[in-house]
């Protein structure tokens, strides 16, 4: 990549790890983890290490498939409605369901169909065939067969077979031992309170979860200082008693050069650098010892190292149990937006799913690797292939699936302009059904509508006002989606929108037409935004021109950001609601307040799937609950404008 | 149902969950498990209470996003490839990625851009603008914005997402606890040996193993002796600990009536009897106390057991979390034989799974309840709603997956007759590569042939002998395929068959010709089996008609299934190979050495798919094991005859 980080490259996925087996291999580091004996009753989620034959056979007598009369087929023939057959008691018996069937009998009788005289005899009015309603010695399972092959990973129903055939003591690969090794000055332990430039070591407890997930004993080392020699040391250490290591790194070229160099010292790096993103910086080696060890240098970003562990090391962890690596379902998607991507890397795009208008949508989340929310947030990876450019708008692509398609079907997709409110409308509507998702994307007012009309989205949050008209959502949805659109608003609340400023006000603003003082730094929002839409008529009403406003071509995607490069001071000024300025324990200065609006086809809107949100609009509580956040008014909360 | 279990009905599976949800909120059970506070690290699995909302910003700060130099992106204004602009060393700052943004500075320029003089200069070849490589204080996470909302079962990602909000301690539904009761007095434990007429009680063990795949706390009770009041008395103590009571009923009608009588007496029965099979003598209901509790009356059978447990106990345990239920993921596939259902009843079909000619195609397992070897072989389960009466063979089905569909790609489909070579040609293939499955079903020679038709299998196992010509195999192709059809015929082995009888041999039998003696008791294979075949042929060269043999009409589907009737007494002999006799510890008559062959596309022939099947019939030591077995020679193993 650069003459200061000699090693990295670009190695494709699959050559990565076909180099890193090679690797083991010529290392000697063990193909698989060792095989233990275990009760049955021990060995659900491991791997079965040899072929399990049966034992015995069951059920291991013949019984009774029914309850009734076990007789013999040969006393019944010519038996029939109009001349039935009489047994006397001798010549049957009663029997349960699963009893042994009798000595000397070959059949049995349906209670149902049998009718007893007064003598004790049985009639029977139709003839029986040999072995009807008996279960067989062996019907399930019959001795010697196989019942199931090596590499096989034990579920419930396994070991209930396992047990069944007389087997109970399985040979099973032990879980694989994971060691993770954080490393870094500035990491502090989870629980502690980072000051200022240090970081909190979420990435060994993800990885620990994540290697737990797959069946294996996670152990966490500590934090190791960016020193070569203790690192080279913790590796060592960690190397005795793993099956694999994971040295987390730096998230830096220059910290994963850091950890490619302890490992080359410690033993051997066969890839440094994968044409993978989020992920490129992985480092791929095996540490000397007795045995060998396998080393997977994770980058510090989260996202990529949650990605590495699943592309690089659940595979070698299953290999390690001789078992398939676990596979995620996969849906086909159309894609909300254009997706480009660089040539030459493989790119894992986070998108969130659900069902609009009878197809699959998938909306991009953020990609940047330290973006662990964009994740959090995933209902499925899309893999752009390193040979691609992208994906247009509209392109059917295929999603990896990390959520069901039954709670995909259930999600509100709200796409457009975000607010605070959506989030806790979200919460009230699970916290009433556990199977209903709000999903909501901020793009911008106008990118909703964009978005609806593509047939994206159930909702599109709207806060666009005509500057001319001072009317709001309804000029744009005309001429957006056209003035006959079967297209419905619905308003959600109203709310104040302000300047957002320093704690105490330093600089004493106290409205728009301060804006323009000299030196002032505004921060804006991106074209398109209803925010900034209200600025500029703001501005317009007052007659001043948007060049006068320092910092007016700067643009934050979302009030949460306009607020936060205030709250950093990289910015003394930005227009957004009052809820994003408690969220950074700013001052807010009121300049208007504006409705917010749901746009959606009226077709949705007698729907199921909405149903639950008509409802909650309505509950007083929930009405209370707003109110009290400040800076919203419900009066017209759920009336339809149109 | 009849007279004597007066509770028995078909309730619909849908019913028979909304009436047992009334039940519960008449009887005033917990609508939820208690809420727990743990730490972050302990939470992953359990599903959040409350919403949880970020503490702090993720980052904490502005931080350098790339390796670089911190600068002022107004002191770069101008600078281009032909008027570089020299910053001097106090004009910026060495950044690593992730170090907080140095005060006073605004961008970041990558290393590999910036060119350093001689006196410690940084020369810029471009302008920057303000904010680049910049990564803003919030960008993953601002404080305050909604981070999971209530309902969510926890991740790896989650929880590391949620420490780097600051969030430390998560509110948690603690794991649902399930109680299990098994009753019975022929129910012995597993581990100990069953007298004839008694069963191990292998449900307790796997819907043990259920509950905890599905996140719950599950304990078993001591096995309960068929007596009401014991079985009352253990019910009521497992309802004050438990949050779901499973009271493992014997298998019949009779004994659920017991079930439900005790539930009953101990509470109130919501349902007795689903329109579901297997499952149908499922019993819900509530038993009293402070708080009531739910208990489900499970069928002794173990596919209803399992199925039950999916259906009645998975929905009730994440809706005591506030979670949405597991989903397993589906597909559609072609199904490879007729399938009727009788009307009024949910069917679930346990099937094999394979992919053959580009076409998921399904196989139906066999569907007894007792036929626990169906649900561990299944890839995947079909429901036959209550308001069919069943798929024709061709059609395409929905599938609910229990195995990923790359692992079912990779399956080898083999039908027709089945040898017990093919389960070790199975382990072995296995043992080489863990993502390679060879499942074969059996339904003899003839029905493989067809199956391979219509395009169902990869490979049909086959032994036909035409009796005018004892030609084996290539005359049945040639008529059911056609003679110039691209099929090729692989020999796997040639094998003994003969007379399988009891230890000893005690009726002397010395081959076919004793076939016809007075009151022996033959056990005869199914139409279109090889073995039937043979025999047919057998008593063709020997002038012996079939009807003088007593027995003939009697059919079983396996070898092994003809070894059992014998091993049971139900028959004196049955035609088959020793291996089955071996497998029931019986005495063999050798009647005839036979080919067994693989019938396949030539297409498949030098497919990736194959290539190992190829590979282990070369290996010596694989020869070596198959003649160790007896009955087996290898002389033509591998060899292709057409």
């Amino acid at each position: 990549m650069t003459a200061n980080s000699p090693f990295v490259s670009d190695v494709p996925a699959a050559e990565a790890l076909a180099a890193w087996a090679d690797a083991r291999a010529a290392a000697d580091c063990p193909a698989r983890v060792n095989v233990v004996h275990v009760p049955v009753a021990a060995a659900v989620g491991r791997v079965t290490a040899e072929p399990v034959w049966a034992r015995r056979s069951s059920p291991a007598f013949d019984s009774a498939g029914m309850d009734g009369i076990a007789v013999r087929a040969a006393d019944t023939v010519g038996a029939a409605e109009t001349t039935p057959v009489l047994l006397a008691p001798s010549d049957f018996e009663v029997v349960d369901t699963g009893d042994p069937l009798p000595l000397g009998y070959d059949a049995v009788v349906m209670r149902e169909q049998v009718h007893r005289t007064e003598h004790g005899e049985a009639e029977l009015r139709a003839a029986v065939p040999p072995y009807q309603h008996v279960r067989s010695i062996g019907e399930d399972i019959s001795a010697t067969e196989l019942l199931l092959p090596e590499g096989h990973r034990l579920r419930p129903v396994d070991v209930a077979a396992c047990a069944a055939a007389g087997v109970t003591e399985l040979g099973v690969r032990r879980a694989p031992i994971v060691v993770i090794v954080p490393t870094g000055d500035e990491i502090r332990p989870i629980g502690t309170e980072p000051a200022p430039g240090e970081i909190l070591d979420t990435n060994s407890l993800m990885l620990a979860s994540q290697a737990r997930e797959v069946g294996c004993d996670a152990r966490v080392t500590d934090i190791v200082p960016d020193d070569p020699e203790a690192i080279t040391a913790a590796l060592r250490a960690a190397a005795v008693e793993a099956d694999l290591v994971l040295l987390i790194a730096g998230s830096s070229a220059g910290r994963d050069d850091y950890t490619a160099r302890v490992i080359a010292g410690a033993g051997s790096v066969a890839v440094h650098g994968v044409a993978v993103r989020p992920g490129h910086p992985v480092v791929l080696g095996t540490v000397t010892g007795e045995p060998a060890t396998p080393v997977l240098g994770v980058p510090g970003y989260p996202v990529s190292a949650a990605l590495t562990f699943d592309i690089f090391a659940a595979p070698l962890l299953a290999e390690l149990e001789g078992a398939a690596p676990r596979e995620r379902p996969f849906t086909t998607a159309r894609l909300a937006r254009k997706l480009p991507s660089a040539i030459g890397m493989d790119d894992w795009v986070r998108v969130r799913l659900g069902r609009v208008q009878d197809q699959v949508v998938a909306t991009p989340l953020p990609r940047g690797a330290g973006v662990l929310t964009s994740l959090v947030r995933a209902d499925g990876l899309l893999v752009v292939p390193a040979g691609l450019e992208g994906h247009h708008a509209g392109a059917e692509v295929r999603v990896e699936l990390l959520r069901g398609l039954g709670e995909i079907g259930r999600t509100i997709v709200a796409i457009g302009s975000h607010d605070l409110l959506l989030d806790l409308v979200a919460s009230e509507l699970r916290a009433a059904d556990p199977l209903i998702t709000l999903a909501s994307s901020n793009v911008g007012s106008l990118g909703g509508l964009v978005a609806l009309r593509d047939g994206l989205c159930h909702l599109a949050g709207s806060h666009l006002l005509e500057p001319s008209t001072g009317e709001y959502t309804l000029p744009y949805v005309d001429r957006l989606l056209g003035a006959d659109a079967e297209v419905a608003v619905v308003r959600l609340v109203h709310r104040d929108q302000g300047l957002i400023v320093a704690p105490g006000n330093p600089l004493g603003l106290t409205g728009v037409e301060d804006l323009t003082r000299p030196g002032l730094r505004y921060v804006n929002r991106q074209r398109g935004a209803g925010t900034r839409a209200l600025l500029d008529h703001e501005l317009n009403r007052r007659g001043i021109d948007a060049t006068a406003v320092s910092g007016y071509s700067r643009e934050e995607h979302t009030h949460l950001a306009v607020a936060a490069a205030v709250a950093a001071d990289r910015a003394d000024v930005g227009m957004g609601i009052l809820a994003a300025a408690r969220a950074f324990g700013l001052d807010f200065v009121p300049v208007a307040r504006e409705p917010y609006d749901l746009v959606l086809r009226t077709s949705e809107l007698p729907g199921e799937l909405l149903a639950p949100l008509w409802a909650l609009l309505e509950r007083e509580d929930f009405r209370a609950t707003v109110e009290a956040l400040g800076g919203y008014s419900c009066a017209e909360t759920g009336r339809r404008i149109r």
